[in-house]
């Protein structure tokens, strides 16, 4: 018989619990999903795939890189560390199936840090009928959040960032700089508000991209890196030109233009659509913010070069 | 014009060559495969998955934890990350199709090791006809390797650990031990000899998985935390006891008997049978090790308990 005062008054940690432990408390968190056929519990778990051919992505998080301990609480960074792949899976024009999650962390995190990343991730997968299908955890100085997301493309031909043509105009769902602005106002001190919560859990509109997919999208990608450094990935990929209508790109209330042209994060999607697609696409949410033309590069509606100002990770 | 004399004396590391310059590296090393309809360069991957199912399993490996950048190469470290999930894989009686790597790397590391890793990953999966589909590249103080490894059922209902039925036979492909002997002898400061290869680089027997299943296996893992621990949670997922064969168990020259039972991460098979099967087992290299019956945990022919000593991660 234990005596429980002692131990109940501190904050178990995942060392407390041991691997086993984890993993069982971490199972018993989960709801299974339609496509989750085989969930935690064997060597691997197994995904629903109709289409007969999955959508794979994966996205690491490491712990002051991607997201502070003190700025973030876990469930946002589950959250958000499902939006960023899910988004990714969206962007093919698919529907998100399944997440797997690989977490390293250290032995004094809290057990409950860990349970409410995963209710974070549950809950954001659930957004479009996906749930955690399986995952590992192991030991590591950081906390390190590496998740897959797989999703299935319902018969559509995969929409990648090579497609646009001269003549398509390129529209985006979803606001751009919130995340940025967010992440702006932490570093300045803040710790709540509608732009800080942009940061924390962005909201992808995940049903545009199977929807502009079948409208025609020519090409499309999620917007993590910022606007036009993602317009320039996709122009590069294209090899077209993009103009771009700088006032129209979609923001949240204070947030700058420069925030909305460079703020990575949102996973917004970004698309290029044959002209006779786009009022479709704006009935969808959707905003046309520019054209494609032959050429090069990304450009203002004055001509002058837009150029990337993004962040790089071992800068 | 740059003068090259400097920098072409120094490694280049990932710093160095930025993220972009990272993915556009690791993309020249893949070659594709069969399965990976398209791979890296657009938001997801699109992998094939015929079956209409797709088998899905993460690992992650920490630098300091799982492996030793002054006792592996970096080669190494890929074989080894693609084998751990490929046999997860192996163990559902599916056959691996792809992979996907998130790399967490600081920015000293040599660009070099970065893309021998990826080498390793590329020709582990090889050997099942699986390629490399896609990852992300991210800044972190330790090196840490999320491996996510998808693949095909081909109509086989997937083995699970809970199938195992009192009268059925305990059977391992592959020989056990030899990674913690190497990892011992590493230790002691030898740096070569065929165990500290068997830990650098296991060789599962990913055929015996599918083939084993095909005929009958009820229950199936592959051995990564050691034989007598995943028996018993082998045992425990079915509601059986085990009695095992000690003397029977495969192992290398030079490997303890302790290190055949409790040694991890060779990711031998481990599978139940029905006994009409076994010949057909031991002819594709199976071993029969022991026998399922009714009741709880595993014992050895005397009767007497084994219990895992099993490596906790945050011990």
């Amino acid at each position: 018989v234990r005596t429980p005062l002692w131990d109940d008054l501190r904050v178990a940690t995942v060392r407390d619990l041991g691997e086993a432990g984890v993993v069982e408390a971490v199972a018993a968190r989960l709801t299974g999903g339609p496509q989750v056929l085989l969930g935690p519990g064997d060597d691997a778990a197994v995904v629903a795939a109709p289409d007969g051919r999955v959508v794979a992505t994966t996205d690491v998080l490491v712990e002051g890189v991607h997201f502070r301990r003190d700025w973030s609480g876990p469930y946002d960074v589950g959250r958000r560390a499902a939006a960023a792949n899910l988004a990714d899976v969206a962007a093919m024009g698919a529907v998100g199936t399944a997440l797997l999650v690989g977490l390293s962390a250290p032995g004094e995190l809290p057990v409950d840090w860990a349970l409410l990343l995963i209710d974070g991730l549950r809950d954001e997968a659930a957004l479009v009928g996906a749930a955690v299908a399986g995952g590992d955890t192991v030991a590591g100085e950081r906390v390190v959040v590496a998740v897959t997301a797989l999703g299935d493309l319902q018969g559509r031909r995969p929409v990648r960032r090579s497609g646009a043509r001269p003549g398509d105009v390129v529209v985006v769902a979803g606001e751009l700089g919130g995340s940025a602005a967010g992440l702006a106002q932490l570093m300045a001190g803040a710790r709540s508000g509608p732009l800080v919560q942009a940061h924390r859990r962005p909201q992808p509109r995940y049903a545009a991209g199977p929807a502009l997919a079948d409208l025609g999208a020519t090409s499309m990608c999620d917007v993590s890196d910022g606007l036009v450094a993602d317009l320039l990935s996709l122009t590069t990929a294209s090899g077209v030109a993009v103009l771009l209508d700088v006032a129209a790109v979609p923001r949240p209330p204070g947030v700058t233009v420069q925030q909305a042209l460079h703020g990575g994060e949102d996973h917004a999607l970004l698309a290029t659509l044959p002209p006779a697609a786009v009022d479709a696409a704006t009935g969808l949410g959707a905003v046309a913010v520019g054209h494609v033309r032959e050429g090069a590069g990304v450009r203002d509606l004055a001509a002058l070069p837009l150029r990337p100002q993004g962040w790089e990770h071992w800068g």
